[in-house]
């Protein structure tokens, strides 16, 4: 009598469940869709793929002193599909997360170690700005600019979580001084003195 | 002056529609990505992929005494992508469809022939519980538990349809029992008896 | 020792569900918005918001011998936001469902007694046209041209879901007769001649 | 002490934007998914995917003596999976957009030169309808019967945006005059006379 | 014989359609909601909420030469939800629309006289430029920063229309100086220069 | 020449984002909707309202030896319409967050001390189960049986990030044996034994 509720129950199962997406494991060969990556065949999927111990410190040895370790679709192609990721920041002492923007992903960020002063400007023009204690959490809106400085005498760290699996970021800096973008036309459309962003294009390497 | 009617609309038609998708009929054979498979070429795409008439009778000679004959994009592909679904649901007297969850999709039942129970669990823990006459209908929020069982002394009928085209099933006692799943994770997590869990466990084929 | 297990564990459900929406039963008192109404209050909410038993045989004694008996948001506030309604068909014999589309919905049919002539027309200006027997299902893509007609010598019987709780049915005949469209603009856009136009606004109530 | 800025920023953003999607070029000759096409690759492409010359003026010299000229996803790749499109409406003396609907797809129309008369039906049978005069913008809901028609005496030019890269449209003649259709189902669920039908059949190619 | 059906077929629009969503035109006096405003109630909708006369030239006699009329949800309630909307855009010779986003919004611009260098810098920091003539389109993905500035001797026009009904904006420049961001903080995450960020700050109005 | 400026951007600024929702701050005395509660006036809105300071550790002296600390909608409003939110996890020796699902999110834990066995089972029935060491992250699918134990012999942390900003949970022992819902039911669908559900029931205080 056991066999035929075998039988019934896992035709149930197969039926049903053959293409039904509790999960899309991204086959990152495959090309990119507008909704991720195609999924990884399902016997080939392993816990593996929903574990991820990269998100160690980072080199914080540099210009900014910070460095951002994500978990994005690319480290970790479990999120695909899954309307989430987490990347680990680290904030030496005077390290900053300059100017910058997620242009399709929320972002909240929780500080495990130190003080940092995070905020974020509205499209009304606001400026939201708090000195964040550890254990305080922050909640930065899609697409608006903000920013991490380390506000303490300390190393900061923190955990910042996306409301997308690959949430893109446009970092203001370099997407004014790291590109080909005429210096004329930088200067017509930020107002910014052509010695400035001659400057800063010398720095962070843009030609044009 | 036809003739440039036609080609004006035959343009306004071939331009805009060539790749507007009225429907998406599941190329089963192609990669699934996160919104489900990738379209049947249209020139090959027939009537036929929009009707089905494989919801007949369910075998009902189970411990169970239930069947689900689905129609889901695996056995109908034309509803890829369409946010819909169905499925012929069998009770023989005393038949049972088990505690359940749909991870990502509501469900509306409707009594074809004979008395069903029928109830779900919110997750403020409340029951939502009823007997359901021939005709009347119930509806299954997204993702929660419920059940069915055959309340009548004759076979009861019912369809049940989904707001999705590829609904999974998650079975309470195959996920707790008929996998790998180690006992002592299983009591851990469930608060239930060693003896209870390795019953179970000898029914449904769970090891560990 | 169970005490402190009721606080935590309420407390866990407490702070967690009490804004979660398994579901949003509607309160059809407020206004309506872009998605859908505003919720019923918890505490309101009984398994009979679930329930609906109004889905009985409609009144075919009409022009075109058929009768759609909803339970969309409006009668079945339990569907609201949840994907998903159904209504009950009736088609005597000569029956039909003229020529209508469903703006933001697509459509399954289960045909539960006779035999139904069906068909949609795609945007390509393709006819998916079938003879539909008890038993056999057909889905009609969101917001295309489509029909029933029964198509026996018995009364026939379906269901239909659809893909959202508020299907709006935009019926060819009376948005083009049943209204104050003016006669000339009728013609310009649909080439029929005046005659044509005039006989069936004197049918369907048209004026203009 | 800027190399290591470089290498910090360049790990930042190739980790991080490597798979998040600003834009999803289509890459037409992938097979369609439900959301689109498959993104062209990154390194392939150029601002000229971005940049369409091609709305330039149809040719009018038809029947309706009208033309629509598309900028949708298969002519313009680069707004697949952007929610928007466009296209340029020409409208000689006497011309007229039929009777229409675009089932995914709301429309706002710029009128940019001349008059229009436009107009759409609701769901609930009522006729918004006016005069639009050059400079005059006007919307149309999803999935609803609409059209234009130059009310003036010099020709109309307009541009039409949608929300969708890849608006489907379904010409109402065509739909129901312009394929296959059998007359006598068209007279079932249209109530037009069979010489209508097989007259307007006539000029449109129909059969059946 | 005409009575059963007007009954029939006005019980069908009436049960079906009441609450159905063709359109949501916003109730600018409700309070807003994540998806958009409460809806105008139905029978005091008229045409004159899907029409609007007010995308005249605007004033562009100011430091940047150039005005922006919108069409959005606040001006234009119809499109409310609709997912769409349209602004008009004047650039006086010299004009410039300065480097700015969209948080939630991708737009496509059409030329309708003059001449336009418009671009965008990818999230991937690649920068899309180019010199759009009149007739010329260009699409801005979603969330990036972009710009147009007048490239011709003559005044330029174009209508810009957005995936949103309620496209936000943030201009850099304002967000940067244009508020209370203390300069230091403004400083450290931009790394422009003290004098630079006071000189835009006496610009703008910026404080802090 | 300053003062224009001014007058356009303000201009801009004003007309395009007052209904533009950067973000919508829950009002949590208005009625909730499907996509949330209405937006607290923009007026009214502080930093604080996108700052959390709550998230300490919570009382694990209960039978389970765990804690969940929400910070969703109801605990901070800023999250409401975001998709993202999140939560502390304390785990005593011992402690175990038993089976639940989250019909409506995913969820991503991060662990901050000690080690955790964490798993989920699909609906294909299959195990996904790891111990998770200090740094690790994992990822639960949406709707799926989850569950975390302290698998060490410290105290365990960690946050759980979810892609909704008011993620329900269900916890399956509560769900079964926490309510009203009668024994016999309770056995026929899940066939537990009758000695089982009640004395389940006792501990957790249902009836029926």
């Amino acid at each position: 009598m056991i066999l035929p509720t075998f039988f019934m129950l896992s035709f149930l199962l197969t039926s049903s469940s053959c293409n039904a997406l509790d999960f899309c494991v991204a086959d990152l060969k495959t090309p990119q869709g507008l909704a991720g990556y195609s999924c990884k065949k399902l016997e080939l999927v392993t816990v593996d793929d929903f574990v991820f111990s990269g998100l160690h410190a980072g080199n914080t040895s540099n210009l900014i002193k910070a460095a951002v370790t994500p978990a994005f679709t690319a480290q970790f192609p479990g999120v695909n599909g899954l309307g989430i990721s987490i990347a680990h920041l680290d904030l030496a002492v005077g390290g900053v997360v300059p100017m910058h923007t997620h242009p399709g992903s929320s972002e909240i960020i929780v500080v495990i170690q130190g003080i940092i002063d995070a905020g974020f400007v509205s499209s009304a023009n606001r400026v939201y700005f708090k000195t964040l204690k550890t254990g305080d959490i922050m909640v930065f809106p899609q697409g608006l600019l903000h920013f991490q400085i380390n506000a303490g005498t300390t190393p900061a760290l923190a955990y910042v979580s996306f409301s997308s699996p690959s949430p893109g970021v446009q970092i203001l800096d370099f997407a004014l001084f790291g590109n080909d973008l005429p210096s004329d036309i930088i200067e017509e459309t930020t107002f910014l003195d052509d010695a400035q962003v001659k400057k800063l294009k010398g720095v962070l390497g843009g030609t044009g």
